[in-house]
């Protein structure tokens, strides 16, 4: 099984604001992000599954800001998923410094079918590819 | 008393990502912008605010993404002050495009001292200007 | 014949920069709205002209900052027509704060056909609603 | 002599616009993001920089578009300064995908005094610093 997927980034200087901080909305950019890599580990490029027949839309987005993140930090986002339904995947964020937690978050996807844009079932092989990430600890749990 | 607060906006070209749709964490952006219309029609510039030793920054965001946002549509932004305590504003957010509501969301802000970074009461001033926006209807009440 | 064509706009928040002025590359996408808003009053929506079969494309981009832009500062974004060619439109973009200009640049599109993404002349319906706003001064002339 | 520097990024998602390709606003970002790594490399975190007295501020920027980039491309951006004068600082930029250029640019920066925001010649040991980045090749001369 593998262990918690982290993704990497650096604090870009446009991505900050008069108050010398990361702007508020880029955190949610930056799950994104995040999501896209733990995509790539998984299934592959995002195009691919787009090609295959199969989108994801954002239902909801949420963060909870604890400290700030300046420009130049290095930032660990941790993805986990917290739940695989019929139609839709959750996933828990949580954004560290250097070990510190500074924002967590949360999204929820529906996968559709890009053409009539209508909610579809997961792939079977999407959801086999994302299991491993499953979360099934109470920590996850208890923080939705 | 006033009516709801309304802000309204035209999607941008560039906020838009290969879905043809708002990029969803520019809805975050967006209450954002709305929410400084609120303090120019209340408070004036927030600037003034600075100058008078008061910041505020973002504790939490969330939305939830019912239809999605073109290029080129003009979005109304209703914001509704939903709690007044004594550091932090609760803000609800509904953004809707010829009356249909595409997206709701909310914020919570804390006021903190610019130089200390540390948590202040809301300032007579501003807790004065902004309780005409407070929410006591049920339909805000049920929507948190 | 029109005067010249100005848009206005006010910086929001997100857009500004730990300097505590308007990003860099912000006024790129400020001339893409302010050119959108021409289009808009020329030919109407983007979108009809790409559903005609027509699309443009950014050849070259350029700015030249003269002076920073602030958080909520209004601006107008001045378009000029500078050429129309074949294929190509050429764009000058005076953003000024209060009458003083800020940043002046240029912008070169192509047009294309969306689906063969090849170049093709400038159709003659945009060719005459563009015509009017095609700078003759030598002040434009000059500022090239 | 250090070769040329060259800083790898991936496109994001949300960077990508309806036309599924990079807003062109967002090279100019990425422009500054390849600069701050050259930085990084040169002379270090440049937040030391401020603290020692000087800043940067962007004078000009200008970005030709030779080709589309993609959501998920991995994108190679060369900065090589062409020009190191008693308060400014030129750099030519340009943008590769698999060794094909996508697009070409330049910035042009001044040394300020960050209290006083007026111009200052560009301290010693950052001349130094960069001065093995200096072009002296025909083909960078030429680009200008």
């Amino acid at each position: 099984m593998p262990g918690p997927f982290v993704h990497r980034l650096r604090v870009r200087y446009g991505e900050c604001d008069p108050q010398g901080v990361v702007f508020n909305a880029n955190f949610i950019m930056y799950f994104d992000v995040a999501l896209t890599e733990l995509w790539r580990e998984t299934i592959g490029r995002y195009d691919a599954m787009l090609e295959a027949g199969t989108d994801m839309v954002v239902a909801e987005a949420r963060a909870r800001y604890l400290a700030p993140a300046a420009f130049d930090d290095e930032l660990d986002i941790e993805v986990q998923i917290t739940r695989l339904g019929v139609t839709g995947m959750s996933t828990a964020m949580s954004v560290r410094r250097d070990g510190a937690t500074v924002v967590e978050g949360e999204m929820r996807h529906v996968f559709i079918d890009p053409a009539t844009k209508l909610k579809k079932p997961i792939p079977e092989e999407i959801r086999a590819a994302m299991e491993p990430y499953l979360a099934h600890d109470s920590e996850a749990a208890a923080r939705r």
